[in-house]
């Protein structure tokens, strides 16, 4: 019997499943369990895999043999936390419809496109109870918080997984349902916590101001030594694995429906950069970067403290862009700020974990991979006509800015590469309050979805 | 009845008197009621003149003639806040006597030099009941914030306390008991506060980073272009106005028993920066300064948060050496950074009330004022003798690093120059955790005070 989808994920999304905070822990059962038992009345065979954190949800149906194609269909029950509620109009948990729109944490990021996924093929089962495609379920817990438990996971079933075709997943962004993306690539990550310390306490900058170099400005003049005057990175050889976009990847951006000066209105910024003389959505998409997420070091307070601080620190990621590899940049990076670290002050280097990047072009492209997937193929074939179908414009191929590290991770552990297809919309408020999920969207998905996976199952 | 020293200054230091924090208010009143009932005690008629933020305490006694000679004793109730307080050894605000030091926010800065001099009163009194020596205490609430009410109290009282000869106070430092310091000059100082803004929000740094400059980025890079390589500061006509010091002032500041490399393990840093070519000792009494007092944007939690940080803020505060003026170079600095700030960010420059720097030579040098006050003149004679009596060795006289903007006030508005003993040492760790004060120079600077009082008013 098919699934209704609002109710559907109004439930699912009444769960607050919020991985990075152990007070939630009941909201994250609830709703692995109402996926799990979702995917048992789906006909599914279903399996809790224990982590070190949240247990990951494995499921699979459909015939076991080698002319059957068979397909990983990847998402999340976890959600961000919901803070700041009160800037939520309805309860973040207590999903509501409003012009048009379901309002609720995790209706867009990534439960929504869950029940697009799930309504989809709980109408084609309906249609075909015997249909000839093998699905396996991949719901993990923890992509809110990184997924510390995947590599882990990948390294006990990434067996087992490779011997499915592909993987297919909506957790991605579109501009709306007048143009849908489908993702060639996603950016890689690293992140560092650079900490300078300079005397042992603060110090009276009065008293003692002139010959102790101030560990902020130290700081200050490390950072800025890391760009250059256009903005690109200063960084020895941090460009020279970098792949320039084809020409038909720049011909795919330039059809996307967004200006420069809508896409700078949208952020409210009063102007932007342009390294390497490329556009705003060139740069967010085909370039790396090294930002600043968070600077501090000395008084912060109201008014003023004169002091010389004992210690600044900065946390730093960059995000990169095929074929930069992430534990080269890492080595790159952090060699340019020893040997620019002054002697007057200390340097400690923290690395977190990051992501190297990820790229698939689509079938019958110039730099089409020679081994790319039958299936993987004949799925992109599907999702071209299935999207100009329900959406009535054919998709475009784009990388994105953003990162999922398990792509890679999964590519690398099980050779599978990824079809994405974005049902979000930058109206949605990821990670923001008010997040909702389009009606419209959610409709022409299930519409979409359920044309690709019988598409995938009869080659038709 | 004299005064019991350690007892005094235990209790002056255990009220909270944190003057820039009103949650402190307590405290202040406190203090003030404190130090208010010890001059009424040593017979000083006292007022409390109010303020728009915390009020002074005014007091005067001794005979009111023309051959009567007239000081002001200056000091300040008011501490600086005592966090982090989980670096204290003992409870900030619970004095407490260890290893021949009084250990207690307040007890060096200012409290204990008020009780060194309260003390040598109260002896000097017992002896001579009819001192013949008119004396005006001017203890004030706001120096730790920067005095903004003192220049309008200087209004209204500055014609009374021009009457004065001259200004006494010990809010300065020495190298220890082993040699005691005369400052001859302060720096003056200015702030600022500068914000600069990006997005209206912080944004997703995968999702849109690239052509966004970032507002760390740029903050970073605005201070990076303050200074020079060699440390020294990068700002048009910063040192237009500096006086080199003259050889006498080199050969005082060569007697100080101080190597660099002491001075440098002193406060624990790895090394000196040297601009101008300067010595560290050199550096913070003959040269200006431009320095970061804080700086703070995006996230500082624990681990990550992937943004681009909406603004970014930094404190700065100069010192600065005579004849710079602040407005000078407040204009200056302002002018650069406007002129700097890239146009893709907003700026925000806040400017916080400074002071000029401030400069007396004792009588007899090259460079001594010819109006210089008579009875200036007597007393550094005084002080002289009496701190050699004391301490067993002359005082040097130096300038200082530090700024006390009133001083400068002071000498705009009445006239009157101020005698300034130094005894503070550099292990008092003023504003900073386990500030303390020296037993051994508050016993000492009570008999030398005893003896320049007792000068003062009989002349030998």
């Amino acid at each position: 019997m098919a699934i209704d989808p609002i109710p559907f994920l109004s439930k699912y999304a009444s769960f607050p499943s919020v991985s990075t905070d152990s007070a939630y822990a009941e909201g994250m059962k609830g709703a692995r369990d109402y996926v799990k038992n979702a995917l048992t009345e789906l006909g599914f065979a279903v399996e809790e895999v224990a982590t070190p954190k949240h247990p990951i949800v494995l499921a699979e149906r459909g015939p076991d043999r080698e002319d059957v194609p068979h397909v990983i269909i990847y998402g999340h029950y976890d959600v961000q936390p919901a803070d700041p509620f009160e800037l939520w109009k309805s309860p973040a948990f207590e999903p509501e419809v409003r012009d048009g729109r379901l309002y609720g944490r995790g209706t867009a990021d990534n439960k929504g496109p869950q029940a697009v996924q799930m309504t989809a093929l709980s109408r084609l089962l309906d249609e075909h109870p015997d249909l000839p495609l093998r699905i396996t379920y991949l719901i993990e817990g923890e992509e809110e918080m990184g997924s510390p438990s995947f590599l882990g996971f990948l390294e006990k079933y990434g067996e087992r997984l490779s011997k499915a075709d592909m993987i297919l997943l909506s957790d991605t962004g579109s501009p709306g349902t007048e143009q849908i993306v489908i993702t060639t690539g996603l950016r890689g990550m690293l992140g560092m916590e650079v900490t300078l310390t300079g005397p042992e306490l603060d110090l009276h900058s009065g008293v003692n101001g002139g010959p102790v170099l101030n560990p902020v400005q130290a700081l200050t003049e490390l950072c800025a030594s890391l760009h250059n005057k256009d903005g690109s990175v200063n960084v020895p050889g941090f460009y020279d694995a970098v792949v320039e976009p084809l020409t038909w990847e720049r011909e795919e951006l330039a059809k996307l429906p967004v200006t420069e000066e809508q896409y700078r209105e949208i952020l409210g910024v009063p102007g932007f950069i342009h390294p390497h003389g490329a556009t705003a959505l060139e740069l967010v998409r085909f370039f790396p970067t090294l930002e600043f997420n968070g600077i501090g070091g000395g008084y912060q307070g109201e008014g003023s403290k004169t002091i010389i601080p004992a210690k600044a620190f900065v946390k730093i990621t960059c995000r990169l862009v095929p074929d930069q590899d992430e534990a080269d940049i890492v080595a790159k990076l952090k060699t340019a700020l020893l040997e620019r670290c002054p002697p007057q002050v200390k340097i400690d280097v923290k690395v977190d974990k990051g992501g190297s990047p990820y790229y698939v072009a689509p079938a019958g492209r110039p730099n089409t991979a020679p081994d790319l997937s039958p299936v993987f193929a004949t799925a992109c074939e599907a999702a071209e006509v299935s999207i100009e179908e329900a959406f009535g414009k054919k998709p475009l191929y784009l990388r994105e800015g953003g990162s999922i590290p398990i792509i890679r991770d999964l590519k690398d552990k099980t050779g599978l590469d990824s079809l994405m297809i974005g049902l979000f919309t930058p109206r949605d408020n990821l990670h923001a309050p008010n997040e909702s999920f389009e009606i419209d969207m959610m409709m022409k998905g299930i519409d979409a979805y359920q044309s690709i996976l019988r598409r995938m199952a009869f080659g038709e």
